[in-house]
């Protein structure tokens, strides 16, 4: 069976500005790679109410899983829950059991839950709670959507809560082999590799460091024996390219 | 008139594996707000000739320009060109401008210019050529479709190429005010602000620094009046509330 699919969608308009790098992605692809699922696809969108619901559907349609980032806090920008409940037309209101939650994480609850900060307290009809052990507001599941915050340490402890609770496949494993030579003079032999095993996906990155033209390719599949093959192939190939 | 739009398309295994960072979206993204283009969504696919060839549709029909970043090498994962030739549905050949460019990289091109390499000068019919100051081998424009390298430094040399050739709007601006206050007690405050002043975005980008929780507030806009008011609100709003 092959492994779940997944995407990746980001929100917010700092990421489109450039100003801030998205490290969401990167972490989530490494966990999902450990997990057996594959990310097919990711999306950076703006804080437009219509793009974010939007590219739910899309996504949520086309893929196994899908993974929001942003737009969950308590500022006016954020509005991420309520577009997930428009996606799925569902209602979203506070909801007593998040409102507990979120209070653990003030003094005095009765006055530093204010308007703006329930608001993290929103949660659409029918949607799961996602833990957050860092500042408890938490993220949400509903159908195939998971909805978690931004903050890189608080996306990283939702994806640490969430991921367990998934059916995973087998975890995609990888070789890499660096070859001191232009990735041009490696093109055809590596091609040939490549033909020659098509359940292992092998990528070249070319370099160059001091000068020295290079290449790093690397073999990417959740087949052990067959990334064995190619790992092996791959590394007769650096042998007789750099002699 | 609104600025013209754009969407960025990132094409590789190896960015939705998690092993290697996206650093050309952001470089892109600094130099469109330059320009006064609004790139308006991101997206990232893998080396899958009907994933490229769909996103490339996609995204063509919906914003001014599209700019993709990856898979033009010499290798067999290099099937960017073949893709965007299949989607604007023109044939694909060795173009000899494109060969003869290719040639200026190689001591001995008789013998360098192998059929890999000469991948490389795979041009659509009736595309423009972007120049590569950096290793030669050749981007190009297609309708409005922008087909750059994934190596950065080549990526960013296109991009300078290619950005003085397009038209522009007016420059994305931006104010910045850092608030060591959490944004559980700006976002009221901010959300007036905000609605206040309809054509400036601002972002609220929480952070804690030593156990302090503090917020960075972004103002973004091509309004330069509207801009500079909306900032000495935010000046205002940090005065009173970090009292």
């Amino acid at each position: 069976m092959p492994n779940p699919t997944a995407a990746m969608l980001t929100i917010g308009d700092e990421i489109l500005s450039g100003r801030t790098r998205d490290a969401n992605m990167p972490h989530l692809a490494l966990k999902l790679g450990e997990k057996g699922i594959t990310l097919a696809e990711a999306r950076v969108v703006p804080d437009v109410a219509e793009e974010i619901s939007g590219a739910v559907n899309a996504l949520r349609a086309r893929y196994d899983h899908v993974f929001t980032s942003g737009g969950i806090g308590p500022t006016h920008d954020d509005i991420t829950a309520d577009c997930v409940a428009a996606a799925f037309g569902v209602g979203i209101d506070v909801r007593e059991d998040a409102r507990a939650i979120l209070a653990t994480n003030y003094a005095n609850p009765d006055v530093d839950l204010n308007p703006a900060r329930l608001r993290m307290a929103r949660i659409p009809d029918g949607a799961t709670l996602i833990d957050n052990p860092v500042s408890k507001a938490p993220g949400f599941s509903i159908g195939n959507v998971h909805v978690m915050a931004g903050v890189p340490a608080v996306f990283e402890a939702m994806v640490a809560s969430l991921l367990p609770k998934l059916t995973g496949g087998a975890p995609l494993l990888s070789e890499t082999v660096q070859v001191m030579r232009p990735e041009g003079v490696l093109a055809g032999p590596l091609g040939a590799i490549a033909t020659a095993h098509p359940e292992v996906s092998i990528g070249c990155y070319p370099f160059s460091r001091e000068g020295v033209f290079g290449a790093t390719l690397v073999a990417r599949s959740t087949d052990a024996p067959a990334l064995a093959r190619v790992a092996e192939a791959l590394r007769a190939l650096k042998a007789a390219i750099e002699a």
